[in-house]
């Protein structure tokens, strides 16, 4: 419910910012000293250098053909999640078979890369040959630098005015993302100063600002996770179908995590629960359900990266990516550098405020 | 009122803070660079230069004679206000006759210079000496480019690390202070970056950072402003005695200032009132009134500037100030430069946000 105050503090807060803060991102066309970039980051405003990367390695020579014949049948970690049936894919607030909604987290599996590579590609070119399902390689667990190492040359070891102005030796973590169009990524936040740099495709990016917690509607999710099934005949339980045809989209069904049975009845950090947001600020549609008073306020920075582009999305602001493909490549393939963020002066105390003060205000 | 909830936001902020950022300040022993300097505007956090100005010809050759004999019988603006009857001097809270705390302000006038300071040397080396009167050059209208200019080229005409990092030709104002240790200034605080430069004597500053509006008791207070009696068989409104003996301290007398009617039913900007912090972070005793429920919750960084010492006050910080003379010298000088402080980005809404949820709970 909104404040009933005739100045509710939570609109008057994200007025304030948008009159304060245009909502059209800055375009630099080459890399911020680490003074510029500090100046960004004092201010927690994103901004996008054209080209940034045009001349780094992994720009100039990948391609699927490139990038197949470089790893061949390495095995690689799979993200996969059925296609066409929710919004984004993994880790993802998505409708359960009882209707709540649940965080719905990929299953993944190892497959050799050409593999993976082979099937991504066929299905951009036509979705309608292959089984329902989106593959996304996204494990952004430092991936690059460890199962995609032989990669790693390619790209710049740091964003060195980053690191200057930063001043940390080396990112927390540096992660590849391969997909293609169906791979999206829902609205969520980072603790993490984070560089994007596109190297195939383009990648479109919707931000919010960290006080725009108001207008995300988040909310605590049962975890669950998509299982393969291996065996049809002796699993009764639902399998995803279409919901024009019915024909069978998936073999993979979404199961709920156990959580422990002490920490059921919690809440918050403890109960197992997942907070995250549910308003899709792109869809003025259904999932408009899930829009509050306060979304309507919000007024997103958007963004497309093309190959050789390099976003700096700034410590805990939300973020929505999807992407589109070259069709003569068929994939999309990024590189992100995460850095620590300042715990110390007001961004992150701020952040949490806005947040207590909107759910004092969802208790009353 | 203190906030029901289990969970107060604003208390939970401000132990947030605390616990993320340190009360004791940071002090460097050279300038930093403008990047360096960045990361402090970034943190909006304060630090302390040791020894930043003692090459400066100011620090190097001021003293009174030396003053006396530049500036010798020149008019300068001099802030006069009633000694021992208040806490603090110019522009702060102070009860009026009738019971209520109004906003004083000095009566302004012009003295020849080396009047002036003979009065601050003479009142310092021997307080009960003279007519109860606390005498202070403090204009903060730019008076080292135009009251003082001549003593303009013994400081540094910018702080260059500031220039350079704040992409700012030159400052806002550069303000010449001249008092002695009667003089203080009353906990308030600037939308400007400001850097503070220590000359002669000693500064004690007590800060509070931006989000601790809800500790400081912040009253709309109504303007008044002291003017000197000339002629006391005529007016017979009650001159300022002392406390102690019922001695006449002074014939300065506080006057409202008239607020125009149309306005006078007002509130906030438009009534004509002055918004003021009222409660004293060193002030246990009676002043102890004006805490607030979180004054408790406040952890004031303290800082004490000798000669030549510098300090980055950050925007939107509140700052109590008083000072310490040398007893050879009886006088305490300093300068400080104001640049614009950045309104884009977090810092301003959060500031104005903390600002109203305080003041929409108080409604309650």
């Amino acid at each position: 419910m909104i404040n009933n105050n005739p100045q509710d503090p939570l609109a008057e807060l994200i007025t304030t910012y948008n009159e304060l803060n245009s909502s059209v991102i800055e375009a630099l066309h080459e890399e911020p000293s680490p003074l510029e970039f500090m100046r960004f980051v004092a201010r927690n405003t994103p901004f996008v250098i054209r080209g940034g990367a045009s001349n780094w390695k992994a720009t100039q020579t990948w391609s699927p053909a490139y990038l197949s014949e470089h790893l061949g049948d390495e095995p690689v970690n799979v993200a996969v999640t059925p296609l066409g049936y929710v919004l984004s894919n993994a880790d993802s607030p998505t409708l359960y078979e009882d209707g709540t909604l649940v965080f719905a987290k990929p299953w993944e599996e190892s497959q050799p890369f050409t593999e993976f590579l082979n099937y991504i590609i066929q299905q951009e070119k036509d979705p309608s040959s292959l089984q329902g399902e989106v593959h996304y390689a996204q494990t952004q667990n430092d991936n690059l630098r460890d199962e995609y190492a032989s990669l790693f040359n390619h790209v710049q070891p740091d964003i060195s005015f980053a690191r200057i102005a930063l001043q940390q030796k080396s990112p927390d973590a540096i992660n590849l993302w391969i997909g293609n169009s169906q791979s999206t990524t829902a609205l969520h936040k980072d603790n993490y100063e984070n560089i994007y740099v596109q190297i195939l495709g383009k990648k479109h990016f919707v931000l919010l600002p960290p006080h725009c917690r108001p207008c995300v509607n988040e909310k605590l999710l049962r975890p669950a996770s998509y299982k393969r099934v291996v065996n049809d005949d002796d699993d009764p339980s639902p399998l995803l179908l279409s919901e024009t045809t019915g024909h069978v989209l998936s073999k993979l069904k979404l199961e709920l995590d156990k959580i422990e049975e002490a920490s059921e009845s919690g809440h918050g950090e403890n109960s197992g629960l997942v907070p995250f947001a549910t308003w899709d600020p792109e869809d003025d549609g259904p999932s408009g359900d899930y829009a509050t008073p306060y979304s309507k306020l919000a007024q997103p920075v958007k963004v497309t990266l093309e190959p050789g582009d390099m976003l700096y999305l700034p410590a805990m602001w939300y973020h929505k990516v999807s992407q589109s493909c070259n069709p003569e490549e068929g994939i999309c393939v990024a590189v992100n550098y995460w850095y620590d963020m300042e715990f110390a002066g007001p961004l992150y105390p701020f952040s949490a405020f806005v947040r207590s003060v909107y759910e004092s205000q969802q208790h009353k």
